[in-house]
């Protein structure tokens, strides 16, 4: 399994991923699934990735290839984010078809999905989720950040600290704790966490951290969180048996 | 879609279910998942229900007609709770198999899956998952909980929450919380919320509320909730970048 989580503020855009594999749980891994590319001054790009493998990793491979054998379009000539998302799609489809036949039938998921974001020039940075089928969306002005893999223990808190608002240094702290939460409760997502934050306009990819389980700035944060939640949860008020008559019944016991 | 939870500790049980069933999208509707059983001062036993609608009607209407029809074992014949786990595993999967050459090849899956819980008499309370297969788990001392259907978004609190001396009124709140992320999370998960809680060695089941979605204290405890999650992670520390060196790199840009 994997969990990835890109998310876009006014600011800038932030990246955090995780780095374990699995195929069955007694062969686990560690490998990164997060890819930068671009041109410092120029161009800035970011690709998470959850899926197969085999796929991903051949995927990557030839963003770099087209890269290297200067075949159009690639990551360094694309003009816009968009060709760039619709570039990425092709090339995974064209990928995750290549072995269509050897594994049709079997229960060999070959399929990929992809999160992929930055800023090209002077336009606008962006932010995209592109499907296994090649096609993508978008970040829009309510729906700020994409997850792929295990999304669901690491949403809540997602969805109620990130707006457009969030600084760059919340907004990374905000997907640690996301990250935090799925670690602790599904075992196939797990570290070194990768963190990667693109402050709007700057067009360089300078800040990137490699979060290993024993992290002591991990560990704080995993220990704080774990301590305030309990206080939180102690601000609340339990519920009054009695308070009102219509809460109180006696269910039928046949 | 469902969402239901037992928990136990040292003071009792609590039972808290959502009441949304949903054939797709366009067909959505409110029925309890929560039956209670037993005589009081003599056994409190109750069902918490997710799976297939008609599968777990079938299975409720058994056990009532089981009762009534004085056939043995029934709910108030069985004289330790794992024998009426037992017997519930065995009702569950007779109901289930009696679609199962219609659903063959089919989209509709009719199992269905079970907590149960209560006390008998003066032997211990227990609480269990009872498994589509008919047979079932018990909580132990590290397993203080069950939930069916919908799992993920209400788990971390429940994992942060719950121990053995945890209150039996912390445990009820505890348990809205739960429902509460998952209801925002995912659409088929809805209120009324039904909320049960039986204390230890009283062989009563007068503890019921129905919360509906515009219940005050509901929307106090969702409210004050994500007031209280906002302050706890405002105590957080952010990351502070270039602070080692090791944590301060660019990656290869191809």
């Amino acid at each position: 399994m994997t969990y990835c989580v890109g998310v876009k503020v006014n600011a800038g855009l932030v990246f955090c991923s995780d780095s374990r594999t699995n195929a069955g749980v007694d062969q686990i891994s560690t490998y990164s699934k997060m890819f930068t590319f671009g041109i410092e001054g120029e161009r800035a790009l970011v690709v998470l990735t959850a899926g197969n493998l085999a796929t991903t990793q051949a995927v990557v491979s030839r963003l770099k290839r087209d890269i290297h054998d200067n075949k159009r379009p690639n990551l360094n000539t694309v003009s816009v984010m968009e060709d760039a998302a619709e570039y990425l799609g092709r090339v995974s489809l064209a990928q995750q078809r290549k072995h269509v036949n050897a594994v049709a039938g079997s229960a060999v998921d070959t399929s990929a999905t992809l999160i992929f974001g930055g800023q090209i020039g002077d336009a606008p940075q962006m932010l995209y989720l592109v499907y296994p089928e090649g096609n993508y969306i978008g970040v829009t002005d309510t729906t700020l950040f994409f997850q792929i893999g295990e999304t669901k223990y690491g949403k809540p808190i997602l969805d109620r600290i990130i707006r457009p608002d969030t600084s760059l240094d919340e907004a990374a702290l905000c997907t640690l704790v996301s990250m935090d939460s799925t670690m602790r409760s599904n075992a196939t997502v797990g570290p070194p966490v990768e963190l990667l934050v693109y402050e709007r306009n700057s067009l360089r990819l300078d800040r990137h951290a490699t979060l290993e389980e024993n992290d002591p700035y991990l560990q704080e944060v995993r220990a704080a969180w774990d301590k305030e939640i309990k206080v939180a949860f102690s601000k609340l008020t339990t519920y009054k048996w009695g308070q009102f008559d219509n809460r109180f019944e006696s269910k039928d016991r046949n």
